[in-house]
């Protein structure tokens, strides 16, 4: 058994995570969850005073978004799309044959009009793009979802459904410039506050295929994306549990969304990986909330 | 425009819902996000005491437990299942070209291994079997997910994605009835301590189909399911906002749950929607959360 399997099976044999029989589902505890909440609360008062914007989004969007959006060119792999049964009594009593026989009988459904969400933000874009042109400032949100990313994995900070709270600014160059370089300021201090060890780092998105290696590189050498990464897994390397990104017009062009200036507006995002988090401060401060440091448990607001 | 419609619309036009461009797939705002938050905190508060194991789940299982629960024998036409692409550089590129021509591409999507959870109590049952025979007090569990339900519907209370949360008791027949005795008490204490008006009822499923009809005329012959109803939707019926089932020794028999004399444990629960009652609160209260009634802003938590 490696360390890193090893972390995985004390969680479970903790009760920490529940194990649901397919890799990177798992369900979770109360202490895991004391600790999301915990979380939630810290990042809004990090993002306090900005005026973000609250929206919440259901795990899946319309088809319709998630096409417009372009993640089938770079992430076909990670997407989940979600089918239905539309038949009649016939049909269903021939599903119930397939499935009492063991046959296919998901490869029978038909596709639905909505697909799993990949990224919080990808939601935002198009409802502020409909509202017209933005104002001087610009516009801000504190966006959250669950998301979902088909890689299974034996690591328990690859989920394939974990929830993702972000920060969005929208606006000119200047304002998301300004707002990536303070939030990779304000991540820091975050993890500080957190006692948690952390390096930030340039990286890439995980693009498709070929062409999505050349991506990779491209967004590497126009430092893009960083991420804050912290030491999680054992015997493997560190986490990102932030990211920080910077889409210049990518989401701008797709939406039409415009600065006064007539400009497609650029976007920047800071992400937060909520399981990875509350995994990474249970890997430093041990399974035990009550033991964990008292500044730890303060930004927290653990009681 | 009815007075259902109106409804909708009012929530759309506070930004309070964010609608999708897909029937009963909404956004929310942060003064939803407060309701919902406050509700949690009187559900835990309601079921203080109780020492409930707390497990909380993704909005998807494994496609393994989703078959064996029987739930396409009863509600095919509400379940929805996750697909993904599994090809190469080759058959991303057909699918690229797929999507430019406004062609079928999610058809050609394959199965994944996970369902999109239809109740939160699902995943609890195959936990709490596989830890084998039952204490003599039996098991209580406090379960929250997000579900899924294929019915796309312009009232706002019926959502396709949503949050519910329940309270799972496990045991001999005498202690899932004095639960569900004792809850459905609870139930009606909770909604007056919220100052909405209800009726309780019996109620059935919404089985699929002929046999379907069969199924709901024997539920309701049994009472096995009760629900408490709030008007919500103007011009239409009340909308169920908890309801109390007792599944006897449905998912004790699926899952081989047994209590210590030998015999398959039956199973009751409460189950609350989320996203209904916070829609039944703003319906009954209005959209300003600072003028509610001083109790129900105490019941929610509310500062």
């Amino acid at each position: 058994m490696d360390m890193q399997t090893s972390f995985r099976t004390r969680l479970i044999a903790e009760g920490i995570l529940f194990p649901t029989g397919v890799d990177g589902l798992f369900g979770r505890n109360g202490t895991f969850e004391a600790v999301y909440d915990g979380l939630e609360h810290a990042i809004t008062n990090f993002g306090r005073g900005s005026g973000a914007e609250v929206m919440r989004f259901p795990p899946a969007m319309a088809q319709t978004t998630f096409e417009k959006s372009g993640y089938m060119k770079n992430f076909p792999h990670f997407a989940g799309t979600v089918h239905c049964f539309c038949g009649d009594d016939r049909a269903h009593h021939a599903l119930m044959g397939q499935m009492e026989r063991g046959e296919d009988w998901m490869g029978k459904q038909e596709p639905a009009d909505i697909v799993l969400t990949p990224a919080a933000c990808y939601a935002v874009y198009p409802i502020v793009a409909k509202r017209g042109v933005l104002a001087d400032a610009g516009h801000l949100v504190d966006v959250a979802s669950y998301c979902f990313r088909h890689e299974p994995s034996l690591e328990p900070t690859r989920m394939q459904l974990f929830r993702m709270r972000e920060y969005v600014r929208i606006g000119t160059p200047a304002q998301v410039l300004a707002f990536r370089e303070e939030w990779m300021e304000r991540g820091q201090a975050f993890a500080t506050s957190l006692e948690l060890p952390f390096e930030v780092d340039v990286a890439n998105d995980p693009f498709f295929g070929r062409a999505g290696k050349l991506m990779a590189d491209s967004q590497r050498m126009q430092n893009l994306k960083f991420e804050l990464l912290i030491p999680v897994n054992d015997g493997a390397g560190p986490t990102a549990c932030l990211s920080f990104n910077y889409h210049m017009s990518y989401f701008g062009d797709t939406w039409d969304m415009r600065t006064p200036d007539g400009n497609a507006a650029q976007t920047a995002c800071v992400a937060f990986g909520m399981e990875r988090l509350v995994l990474a401060l249970l890997r430093h401060h041990g399974f035990d909330l009550d033991q964990w440091p008292a500044g730890v448990r303060e930004t927290l607001a653990l009681r």
